[in-house]
């Protein structure tokens, strides 16, 4: 069906609601070239004034997942499942849970993306594993998935080449933050996967894209209605990222924390408890998965068996598996940096509150991440966190180390840190890790 | 100054205010190709959704002005004024005012335009003169101003490039209907003419762009509003067009209706008040442009002196200075056209109504304007009118003379006028020609 582009980009001014035969003509007219990115980004534009009903981003999210291949995983024996965080500072749970899940024998299919802003990426952890191939082509992902049960790979141009040129539009436009459209962006791509199962980690707070819980909310019914609409199983866990998760930020030094709590080692270090919250997200969204799959009914004996698959050592030997597999050698994982520094509190108090994003950032300076696409990340480059929220602190403990090949990034990240973090006398009040839980029955808040 | 454009856009899509240096750095960005068209085009819906202020709008008016060439008439004795009409159906005072206030010794440097949509532009008019020249370059055009007092030429390239770019990417964008960039699109232009006055004739009704009396008002509002603070004399007109304007509409035939109102014989025509509107119009809005040239103080005396100009024929005399120095051959203005048929009423009653917009596309269908930009028109084309509104119509008699060197479109053009064309018992309420005035005080309204 053919319309006219800017009969469509005014219907979006003034708020009209597209038919689904409207957003795949705008859908494959840009991917094909037919409609011109200044139509294009008018058209987005509008829609991120204007919005859209959940009926159209349903049909734009079909539309983009139809412009490129679908995988299917429907041989499998047991339902493929995967899990999407929308991105924080700290955030490895990926490196536990595709192994733990798999262990679990529920096929873990992952499309992981590379850091982001402020935020981490899996691929860019998983490359600071000496040999690890991020850029398996969709043959033999397809393969390890049947053989491992789990594999991690990049995203391929052949996976939603709608979604690249749109976000590429978008990224230069003022057009990211919207809704419908982050949505139908990430859900094209999982659906593409051919995933029978999707849990999704929805994070707020500082260091998460979404600052506010209610912001949060929106954004995991939009997704989990996607989902449900296409047919899949799906849920998202609403997760705090008011502190950056777990010990380490970084690449080698968050596979390392990810080895340490799979082998146990972490409880002989100096302060176990700093692992928890990585621990605990883990296993939570885990569980999530396992109920997903259709597998087990009750989250307590999804929990049971995730714990018991953990401190076993199945995920562990899962992992191993995961790296021989994608080529990875993991007794070679470096560790040791050229420089390192440690920044002290500089009075008494309690740990009030971080500035996540500011402490992602103080990471880019050390060059754990990118500034412009183009850069190269250092891979042993990274934070050491001390204290979590609510802890006490002593004037001159050390608050964070610092570690990195090169150490021009250091004072321009200690003065980053210092001023992200707030102690002050006054008690603080800890949220809970994980705020509630977004089916498509609804939105269950934790007690 | 520099500015990352993304962040630009993202200002105005959260309803943000530009400064100066902002909506310059856009201007001359898009207009040397540094910004691309895909993020002006997303600013610009951003400004469709978001509003500008005024003075956000004054800023980008003289922003476009600057993107070009600006003209200087300040060497003249007397201030020079122009006129500029938002568009309507048979809307041909320009080609009375020109000579008519040229004549009462105030310049007249006129930039005028082709026919857009359903309305129909000063300089096909002319050009249905033999050898009439539009096109003459700005030396010539301010040679003649010295001279005659008035020229009338189209839009140059070196006048407003920004303008150029912008509409046209307006054009396929869905963002032309946005009162601040519209008003920054007329004003640009005007302002870059170097005129010391310029009156506005905004056209509210079926016929013109503004459908009702409260949109032309705010649009005569940013228009005036943005002359005042470039700090020229500005006033604006409301004016009716709920139906066409005069005798004629067409290219020769308008001119051919001019002439008599100038020449004094429409009074010799069956019906003389036919042409009642056209002269009305001219007159007011030539008394207004002896006012704006600080010549005049009082309106009646202004009134006064078109009236005997265009009574005692020195309006003509001008105009016929003006086609030989522009190279037409008034003498050899064609008049006969190769088909004609006449539309009759169907039935007797009170004319209720006109569809303006629709009796201005039937003369499109005619070859009286043009479909797409490359049209060739055939300027013997037109139509006639017999009756305006209140007046009443006997069945069978004459509604409407069409007349084309082809006939291919008058099946289509009968049906649409047909259409267009109410007729009732009940008795009209008929609205005043001139609803009231605008200027840099306020809205007066006609009583």
């Amino acid at each position: 069906m053919s319309f006219l582009p800017a009969q469509l980009i005014r219907k979006k001014r003034f708020k009209g609601a597209h038919s689904k035969e409207e957003l795949e003509f705008l859908v494959n007219g840009y991917t094909s070239g037919a409609i011109p990115d200044y139509q294009m980004s008018a058209w987005l534009m509008a829609v991120c004034l204007s919005g859209m009903t959940d009926q159209e981003t349903s049909w734009l999210t079909v539309a983009m997942m139809n412009s490129g291949r679908k995988l299917d995983f429907s041989n499998l024996k047991s339902k493929a499942i995967d899990k999407h965080s929308t991105g924080g500072v700290g955030d490895k749970t990926s490196l536990i849970i595709a192994p733990l899940v798999a262990a679990a024998e529920i096929p873990v299919p992952m499309m992981a993306g590379r850091g982001l802003g402020h935020t981490g990426g899996t691929l860019d952890k998983l490359e600071s594993i000496p040999g690890f191939d991020v850029r398996l082509d969709l043959e033999k992902f397809k393969v390890l998935i049947g053989q491992l049960g789990t594999a991690i790979i990049g995203q391929t141009k052949e996976i939603c080449p709608a979604d690249l040129k749109l976000y590429s539009l978008r990224d230069v436009t003022g057009t990211v933050d919207s809704i419908p459209l982050i949505c139908a962006s990430i859900m094209s791509k999982k659906l593409a996967e051919g995933v029978g199962g999707l849990i999704l980690d929805v994070k707020y707070g500082s260091g998460a894209f979404m600052k506010t819980l209610p912001e949060a909310v929106a954004l995991a019914k939009g997704l989990v209605n996607i989902g449900h609409h296409a047919g899949i199983s799906i849920a998202a866990l609403l997760t705090q990222m008011d502190q950056p998760l777990g010990r380490y930020i970084g690449n080698s030094c968050e596979v390392r924390e990810c080895l340490e709590i799979m082998d146990g080692s972490y409880l002989k270090t100096p302060k176990p408890s700093l692992y928890e919250d990585t621990k605990e997200l883990s296993l939570a969204l885990a569980s999530q998965m396992l109920i997903l799959s259709g597998k087990y009914s009750e989250i307590s004996a999804a929990r049971e068996m995730v714990n018991s698959l953990l401190s076993g050592g199945q995920a562990l030997s899962k992992f191993y598996e995961l790296c021989r597999a994608q080529g990875g050698k993991i007794d070679q994982l470096p560790t040791q940096a050229k420089h390192e520094i440690v920044i002290e509190a500089q009075q008494d108090g309690i740990l009030r509150s971080y500035n996540v994003e500011e402490i992602g950032l103080a990471g880019i300076e050390l060059g754990a991440g990118r500034r412009r696409a183009e850069d190269q990340i250092d891979h042993l480059a990274g934070i050491e966190i001390f204290f979590k929220i609510g802890e006490p602190v002593e004037k001159d403990a050390p608050l964070f180390r610092l570690f990195a090949n090169s150490d021009r990034g250091f004072k321009e990240a200690t003065s980053r840190l210092l001023a992200a973090t707030k102690i002050s006398d006054a008690p603080v009040q800890v949220e809970p890790l994980i705020a509630g839980v977004v089916t498509p029955e609804g939105v269950f808040y934790a007690h």
